[in-house]
């Protein structure tokens, strides 16, 4: 694993101050073209995070730190890291979602001091063959461009489920485990099976293992390359496989992957950078672009879903001591109305112009945070009234999840948002560290209420779909099935893994391996109940 | 209703500085003497808010803004009110809990303002008879100091369950409803029913309504008057009625009250105001005068809950962006291991040495917080080696109470805690003005959750208990019974009406009231069904 840069030493520089300046500004500027670089190179969600550390280069406060420490006698290289050491523990300080950013701070510290010593950035090393990559953690401009045919999988020694690393590899479908503490004793040269699906890493495997892990991994590379199919059970029940997007134009490379529609539409990217709600006409130009994208498909919108860890400056109120459990969702649209009602009348607009000109979509629009049966009502006779023809509500509450039987009575769809679900059942905040272990869609009070929800649709004859995390999980998702959710979304590049495992098993399979995960204590031991009763059937 | 004193003139003082500094600082240390000396006279929890509010007369900082005000020219009176008015609005943006104290510095400000006009402070009328007090919202000092015998009732058109009104109202037995804005439409000498256990008010009253609340009104006076008996459904199946204790000394005046033990004795007063953890023999001495003041009877301990909104300067991270869903309760007390470990050993040792002494309790001590099985094994297991007998866990997390059946066949006791377990099922901020109406332990979301470790707690022959707000409710503390729960805790001035409600209902009737607050839809609902379900069981 690659160690750190030391830190400079703190002598007093024998430059002029315009020339440790100068050299501290090229290099800035270099690393942050060079991030802008791999970001265009690598698209999705890396760019997004590239990009904003190629922005934190350039910051120009971070610059006048630098520039007034160099002024006080400090070399270019002592500046550098001084400055981004106290940024970088202001942001540690703040906790949360921002905390996890000082890692990436840190990152662009370490290429900033790399370049200034004109060596090259700490990276992933190229031992001239294919080989398992074992990190402390890995940088997003590190994963992003991860050579495929070179790096079999990634460990990671930390990090969880919500850090970059784990997000970025499972976009780019990079086998990885993240936060394994013990792989920081592997060596150079040793044999390893890397089981993404069980979250292990196998260490001395046998003969055995290392056929049958083989022959998984062939199996999966053969059913990644075929051409992508509608998702089903081994018995031919359907379970479409749905995307979940950020932006219009996503939807071409998703439908490559197979996409059999959209199961989240996430409308922020509208709304965030703006000091106001953009236009109905702007709305519905975007709108119209998605739905024609999806023609013939099904398309689950979900409007603004404002707060917590993605507050807009026109809707939150940034005073809530807890703002996951403050004026959120629906709860801040309805204290907002008209940027609801104007939300649902530009996708009426753009549902109507797109079935005129014969690119329309099959239209569904939900609402974030529904805590009531009586949220369910305002939100589903408002959407009516402004012409939408099927809308429903994210179960991302528990007592949403306890009263699924009333809320479906009112509503024509639920969709389960696993992550905010498992964080409110938990009470314990997906974004802080401190807590992060009790974040395990696995754990069996959220199959619990998932399994509500399925037999509330199940009764009420109506969908239950899935658009958190946990329908990316190979294996979880033959589980979410089994508790009765009849379609999965997710990220697109999760598709082709999760289509190969539901096609393994039965109903009746899926059922089995759902009971057994329920029965469970914990997380971890769901999931192995899981697999366990998973290759039973199998082998059945 | 008293309508605020106006805003005094902004024009210049006639008066040399020194004199507009001399008058403010008398009215100011007047007010806060009296506020000390109203409290004294109040005890309890009055007295610590009335405490609070003196030394927020007294603030240091607040003089020197007043006095900074009076230097450039301002009158005594208009430099209070801008220099209060500036503070307020500092503390209502901070939100939350404190953005709820905004209203306590407004109360001190028109005493002050009150003062240096030489008139009395606004505060509740005396019509020379009995009456209905119908105000805005009560200061805690005039709440705290209510004269029984004249005051027939309080209805406040706003507040909430949480206002100091609603609270102090509770501890007086005061028949108070909170938040009814249509009452501010009541008129001087109108007849009006004051229904606390329906929260209603009824107006223009028939002759039959006003016998039939006069009936219910002398039964009451007549159970509170009479000596206390064992908690008991009209069957006499037994359920204890227990009291919530933030003190050892509190123990005489609940046993008074009728308290057949402690159903949880919080502890946190032992660690507040202090830099680091009391000692193991300064805790022992607390707990072994708690145990003595109940000898013979059941004393629930709950350990350290520290975090949130009650955090510890030595234990929590002030850094966390939603500290509801941090790392609070067991999950602090696990990563400070020696603070639990020293607060079980002193709580064995006053078990041990109480017992020896012939004046043993019997001692029950639960952990806050739990959220997991694993949680529930770390603790049970870790009190048993340091010598507690009987050791359980606080359902106040919605995964605990779905995982019931598992938590109960690890811990010896369950007791729930309605107010965070409501907290996180509506995923609504309990002290959060903006979601207030989530906060409602009548939700059927709420109930159901009750239910689950109900009928768990009977599968496994284990106590269920409720120490929530919601025991305090009369007819909601005959719908947990008929959930499951096997005794009861509140504060103990609650005590007399929830005695006489339980007296009224067998155990079949109590199921069939539960049974039809769970069909409803909505928290109102809930209660109206539960109601009428009431009035059917009591006359058949």
């Amino acid at each position: 694993m690659a160690e750190p840069l030391p830190a400079p030493a703190d002598e007093p520089s024998t430059r002029a101050a315009d020339e440790e300046k100068g050299r501290a500004h090229e290099a800035l500027s270099a690393v942050a073209r060079e991030l802008e670089e791999r970001g265009e190179h690598a698209g999705g969600t890396a760019q997004e995070v590239l990009e904003a550390q190629a922005m934190m280069a350039e910051d120009p406060s971070l610059a006048d730190d630098i520039d007034d420490r160099i002024a006080g006698g400090k070399t270019a290289e002592r500046a550098v890291h001084d400055a981004f050491g106290s940024f970088q523990q202001t942001l540690a300080e703040m906790g949360g979602y921002l905390g996890e950013r000082a890692a990436d701070l840190g990152d662009v510290a370490q290429r900033v001091l790399a370049r200034l010593a004109g060596i090259a950035a700490p990276g992933v090393p190229d031992p001239g063959h294919p080989f398992v990559l074992v990190a402390r953690d890995l940088s997003p401009a590190d994963t992003a461009l991860l050579d495929l045919d070179q790096v079999l999988a990634v460990v990671t020694t930390e990090g969880g489920p919500t850090s970059h690393t784990a997000i970025l590899a499972r976009e780019k479908s990079i086998v990885a485990v993240v936060g394994v503490a013990e792989a920081a004793s592997l060596s150079e040269g040793e044999t390893v099976i890397v089981d993404a699906a069980a979250g292990a890493v196998v260490t001395d495997p046998s003969p055995e293992q290392i056929a049958e892990a083989t022959t998984r991994a062939e199996a999966r590379r053969a059913a990644t390359c075929a051409p992508p199919t509608a998702g089903a059970l081994a018995d031919g029940t359907a379970v479409p496989l749905l995307a979940n997007l950020g932006k219009p134009e996503d939807a071409t490379a998703a439908r490559e992957l197979g996409a059999e529609g959209v199961g989240l539409f996430r409308t922020e990217f509208l709304f965030l950078n703006s000091a106001e709600a953009p236009t109905v006409a702007d709305q519905q130009a975007a709108y119209e672009t998605l739905l024609s994208g999806f023609a013939g498909c099904k398309v689950v919108v979900r409007v603004l879903d404002a707060g917590a860890d993605k507050p807009l400056a026109f809707l939150n109120d940034d005073t809530e001591e807890n703002p996951a459990l403050g004026l959120r969702g629906i709860r801040v649209l309805r204290a907002r109305e008209q940027i609801l009602r104007d939300q649902l009348t530009a996708l009426a607009q753009a549902d109507a112009a797109t079935t005129e000109r014969g690119e329309g979509a099959e239209l569904w629009v939900m609402a974030p945070m529904v805590a009531t049966v009586e949220e369910t009502e305002y939100f589903t006779s408002l959407a009516r009234e402004l012409g939408i023809k099927t809308p429903g509500v994210m179960v991302e509450v528990p007592s949403c999840a306890l009263l699924a039987d009333r809320v479906l009575q009112v509503a024509d769809f639920a969709s389960i948002g696993t992550n905010d679900l498992t964080q409110y059942t938990l009470a314990a905040d997906r974004l802080l560290g401190s807590v992060a272990s009790f974040q395990d869609p696995w754990h069996p009070a959220v199959l619990r209420l998932v399994k509500e929800v399925g037999a509330a649709g199940r009764d009420a004859g109506k969908p239950v779909g899935i658009c958190g995390e946990a329908a990316a999980d190979p294996l979880l998702a033959v589980v979410l099935v089994g508790l009765g959710a009849t379609s999965l979304s997710m990220s697109p590049s999760a598709l082709a893994d999760v289509r190969m495992s539901l096609s393994g098993h039965s109903l009746d399979d899926a059922r089995a391996i759902a009971e057994a995960a329920l029965a469970a204590n914990d997380a971890a031991s769901a999931r192995a109940a899981a697999q366990a009763a998973a290759s039973r059937t199998t082998a059945a």
